[in-house]
């Protein structure tokens, strides 16, 4: 069949991943959902009236839950960014969390039986929840989770010596927020561990960390929101699901030595979280794991 | 040599077209100018977020107009969208104008030697001032004009036809704003002139330029701007320019026979403006293109 | 779902067109059944060694009918084109019916139940036979047809007038053989009927036909086989299928009127031809036209 | 400037890179040579007949070496694969060696000062041959090299551990040819070296190097040529080359230390080989490099 994928949340991500998709030839049929309605009928229009010049042709529906029954992903992008006052994710948490009840009631009556993909912040939190909600497999649920900040770490040391971000190993680990840290154990450029060549450096990793964490920064104060990066996450991920590539990928998965979803290196596929990697990490780094993952269920209590 | 391509503006429409560029793998060198640098540094770092997560690699330098020497194209996205209040594009002409002294300077200053593509509005009277201030060959600047109106006419009869918008032919000319109109007696649908299928119809074509207007108002009303339509517009004309394809496509281009810039068919390919085309246009026709060129000198020089 | 897309055949056709869809990122999920298990086992492991250095990944199973069950398309490219030695696709009739019995009675017992496109020449008696045989309704097989004859006329009349061959409308009808003929009555370019543009002209429309017919020879003469034209306009009918886009497009569809397939213009979309198109056509085009079905009808019978 | 390619030889391989960078959208302008002007003049047709129904514009130009003046990279592919009667690849030494003396001398004449890609084999003795007869600085040319048994490799342990290919890592290097080595402490795979997964395995790293050796069989044995893995890694190289993206890939490069090409892992980018990298080896691989060198040399001299 055509390839069918849903977008929840018709905000600054939400268009931007309908947007790359679109361009992409990755989707046959769309379906966007927004409870602004003027909103997301006006980026369907907008994207109608692109089609006529564009190579690739897609179908859009707009605020119909009942087209979400036969798609291959559902992507939740629903948020309200305004709420990050203190550059804390957990600050829409609540919000978020009063928007998924009806949401995940709707989702389940559409007969939705596919792979939900979760962008939504807190996105560890949120997808707990999500997967709670709607009785969907675990292996069916994933969030984006530290798959951006592990991209961002790459351009950082991919700048640093001036190579193809896609040429660095590592992942970025845990919470998707103001616990994660990089695994710099799992780091690797020009074929050698980072943690060797920064011992003869002019630079320290927390040299680094301090990169990655301004860049963040310059998007968030330039605009106030990111879409780019994220949304080339999201897209990577769906291009996983949707060609069963079993591609390893640090995304937030259910992690049942944690009772939480954090962000791990896992195998995507058609059926989600295909497979589990498991990691060779430090002590230090094994207990900044767990202090992450404490970290996710405390906060997603409060 | 590998491609390079400058926008100057990031605003909605300068970073979507950014963002749909390097998708697209069409562009390797990416040249992002805006005199807001918070928000052109944000987006610049928010595409280097994702390059690790994106098949093609583009590089991105911003707000060096030295950069701009060796481009191939060069797309004006400048503007103040806030300003049009009363549904007039004109209503952005002072501003739009002021700023084009200093810029149309560093574009010169730069030895920028290649094909200038406006999307600024009122597109026809900033197409026309790019030329003069830059003193770039006529034949080597024009503008996006009504090729978004001509998609925008395409999805309303493939729509009401069932079919797709890329084979519906035909054109809407003359001023991309107030006093443009679509030409229908070049419309075709399943290979008929729409003229005809109207005839016996219980719609007229009235009631199609009122979809068609109903449909821009629907994506303004909904987010106060519009960017996927204009940029799939804008990257098509990039890309018959890049791979020198001389397609035809109707774009605002120097029309001496009424001495201004202005939307008719062209055959667009390496060296801007390769050829021009004659309509065979009903007297009627060539009356409201007539009236249409008048309007844009007129408020051109109000 | 996944897009799952089957191939019968991997000769020079079946094996371009399967590197065609796999490069473009169309298809997830391909199968390639051929008769000669060495070549169709050699090109599978050549598309997989080429995987890791390949931005999308595709699936590939070799020689399973019952994988085409939920296949969306199924294209039959088998043949032997070494039996055209006198030029005439009719040549290779009583061979490829031969396969069709035990080719079509694995595909029904397969569960198949997608649209079938065949390029297996000559195409349009062959396609008939599919029909037959399957039992699929009528809609739902499709034969390339004139595609790339249309292609083939567009380029020659692009070249002549130096535009892009996507600029030029117009159709190649009836066999995809000796009998079919370009209907010059719909041919436009730069927005005028050719027929116009020929009156006052130093060549002929004869001209025009001689010039297409002499580059099918370059191309048979240089290698005695074609490949890529008509990939391209296989994969260009699939995709129109897969996006559901309903693009006008002259195939192989069958023709009431003259109880054969044949091609004239039709709507393409997820259910096949989805409707028809009805040409204004010259007496004269008519009467070739009705002479190509029969010469397809008698032909099909010898 | 657009982005212009050349190809020296339009056989198997020749051929099926021209396609895969037409259908890539890769190239605006792309030149074709071969000494069979038959041929080569076929697939420029062939390739002309595919326009109309591709997204995308190629301007084809055959047998102009003049044309190569500003191409960006130029790939030689040509060869006589008939020699390889005893799976040796010097076999086709004597032949291309021959060719290459016009060939350089009218690369030279075309004032071309690109990037150089070499895929001819024997690959690492063509590639420096390449370099002598053309005086090109030794960065602007390299050859595929390993980068195609690197894949194999990558496919075999993929398949293995059932996860996507280009999640591995890890590198064959050396001759690509009879002396060409895994050098498995390289080879990662879920995160963990290979050589401590094959401890406990019922499967050898011996296993592993039979079947990719039996993978390379079943294609030559299939199809008596290879094309699709040898051009997707060609074309990935040159996508590197054009976007300047500085990837790790191990290509045939100039390796001082051993006075030959050989492949070794490199940074691609706009100026060929950008920087190289030091491998931790083993002794024993030190040594099969060491003697894949001698066996280059020698061979190249006989």
């Amino acid at each position: 069949m055509s390839t069918k994928i849903g977008i929840i949340g018709d905000g600054h991500v939400g268009c931007t991943i309908a947007h790359e998709l679109i361009i992409s030839g990755l989707v046959d049929d769309l379906v966007m959902i927004d409870v602004n309605e003027g909103k997301v009928n006006a980026d369907a229009v907008d994207f109608e009236d692109a089609m006529a010049n564009l190579p690739y042709h897609t179908n859009i529906v707009v605020n119909d839950y009942d087209a979400l029954k036969d798609a291959e992903v559902l992507i939740s992008t629903l948020g309200k960014i305004s709420l990050e006052t203190k550059g804390d994710r957990f600050q829409e948490l609540e919000y978020n969390k009063k928007q998924l009840q009806p949401i995940t009631e709707s989702i389940k009556k559409s007969g939705f039986n596919g792979i939900l993909l979760v962008i939504s912040n807190p996105v560890d939190a949120i997808t707990n929840l999500y997967q709670q909600l709607t009785g969907l497999p675990k292996e069916h649920v994933l969030g984006t989770g530290t798959l951006l900040d592990t991209a961002r770490m790459k351009k950082v040391v991919a700048k640093k010596f001036n190579v193809d971000p896609r040429s660095i190993s590592g992942f970025a680990l845990g919470e998707h927020g103001n616990s994660q840290f990089t695994a710099w154990s799992t780091v690797k450029v020009l074929e050698q561990p980072i943690t060797e060549l920064a011992k003869s450096a002019s630079w320290s990793l927390d040299d680094l960390e301090d990169e990655i964490r301004t860049g963040g920064q310059t998007v968030f104060m330039g605009k106030h929101y990111t879409n780019y990066g994220v949304s080339a996450a999201a897209v990577r991920i769906v291009r996983a699901i949707l060609t069963d590539s079993h591609t390893e990928l640090p995304v937030s998965s259910y992690q049942e030595k944690y009772g939480t979803y954090m962000s791990y290196p896992t195998i995507v596929g058609r059926n989600g979280i295909e497979a589990k990697i498991k990691l060779a990490l430090t002590p230090e780094e094994e207990e900044l794991l767990e202090q992450s993952a404490q970290a996710i269920k405390e906060k997603s209590q409060a």
